[in-house]
């Protein structure tokens, strides 16, 4: 895929400053990067905060799985040391075993020095949406006991407005009565227009299950979805709802990969 | 149980107009009611303003208990007639089921009629605790999809503050990282003065599983709670918890059997 739009200006732009790794198709160093060339990029970048003794939040998806794979190569090579990693669904315990990360829980380390992970969206006061791979409520809860928590985005999640993309805000909630939650959580933006939709396994068409065993309900805004807080509040108000996919003044930093270099946003 | 406390003063105190079971142990009408009598009194009172074609929000405990079993009588007597009730535990569907009460879900129903529970606790305002069955999520949910919630209570239920009886004010909370939870919602009420405890099955000490297959932290409050909208909006916003037992703003009326008589407390 090709990456052509530039950040935004607002954000601090430096150039690249980790090897890029030229994509399979390529031999020229000026090649066009691939999205997960940037997703690798923003990840390695990340991983550069990252310092021994560290307590870290290991993120989920396709981003934070590069910033894994580089922690653990900086363990294996002993240039990091004594990490304990907190995985934020069990997709990532996986991975992070499978790099001998050690790993602790929150109940061991209820502080954490530093989260690394993905996002969905990213406006322009950092907040996110998080959750299309449907791991938000441990990636909310985990992180949110972080000190630190960078976002590492490629530039196509970067958006004005949270949701205008037409893209899900996913929302965690009690198999027992979803039907009846769903159609509450449309009604609740029904101003704004939004349709509220059970996410299925595609295969299956079975409802797609969280490692919490809960259901998810994707909500389609039709416009922008306004006091983000306000809806945090009268989402989390409704029985029945557990999350929802809006991560609202959490990130500290974000890091932005694009075709044009890296570019970091602190809060 | 003897019951000698009788009513806040401020509640319009009738005599009872039910037929009052005599306690096995006593022959004569004036027998000193035990706390089961008076819980079949509240819940046969309610059970009045049941009207053939309703649908019920069928209640969970042993009060509820008495209002399923009056409804079932009066179906099979003929006097109720195409009743539909929509039970909030798995415990209530069975015994619905078994007095043959026709039983549907929220999805098919999504506005209630009436809905008749008990409580653990009553405030003056008609603020309830609930959940020390363990059923809160689906109580919550379906009595506030009603357009009637009569609560049914023997004398020892009213208090003048929630909580401060100092038993407990349950939380439903995702398994996992409950113990990061726990801790955070006893630290939300550290002015108060508050102690968080899972709720543990008393033979096996495994933790107590909702019907929802969640756990259950009990909060022991050490003084009033204060601002019981701010208290669950604090709760509800902690990532992990699902819902609490503070039911808000639901009830209508409620009915309070003791040894003097039935008083019934509208909104």
């Amino acid at each position: 895929m090709k990456m052509a739009i530039p950040c935004s200006p607002l954000f601090y732009m430096e150039k690249p400053t980790i090897p890029i790794p030229s994509p399979p198709s390529s031999s020229s160093a000026s090649a066009v990067l691939t999205q997960d060339d940037l997703k690798r990029i923003a990840a390695y970048r990340a991983v550069e905060y990252v310092e021994s003794g560290m307590v870290l939040g290991l993120g989920t998806g396709s981003t934070a799985a590069y910033a894994i794979e580089r922690i653990g190569e900086l363990l294996k090579q002993g240039k990091l040391k004594d990490i304990v990693g907190i995985p934020t669904s069990k997709k990532t315990e996986k991975q992070a075993s499978a790099w001998d990360i050690p790993l602790s829980d929150l109940a061991t380390h209820p502080v954490l020095d530093l989260a690394i992970d993905g996002a969905d969206e990213v406006d322009p006061k950092l907040n996110l949406i998080k959750g299309r791979g449907g791991s938000l409520l441990r990636e909310k809860m985990i992180e949110g006991a972080c000190k630190k928590f960078i976002v590492i985005v490629d530039e196509t999640k970067m958006v004005e407005n949270l949701g205008e993309s037409g893209m899900a805000v996913p929302v965690e909630v009690v198999p027992f009565g979803w039907a009846f939650t769903a159609k509450r959580l449309q009604s609740l933006f029904e101003e704004v227009g939004c349709e509220a939709k059970l996410r299925r396994c595609a295969k299956s068409g079975e409802p797609f299950l969280t490692d919490n065993s809960n259901y998810i309900v994707d909500l389609f805004f039709k416009g922008p979805i306004g006091d983000l807080e306000a809806a945090s509040d009268s989402m989390l108000r409704l029985t029945g709802v557990i999350e929802h996919g809006l991560f609202l003044d959490m990130a500290t930093s974000v890091i932005i990969a694009s075709s044009f270099g890296v570019t970091m946003k602190n809060k």
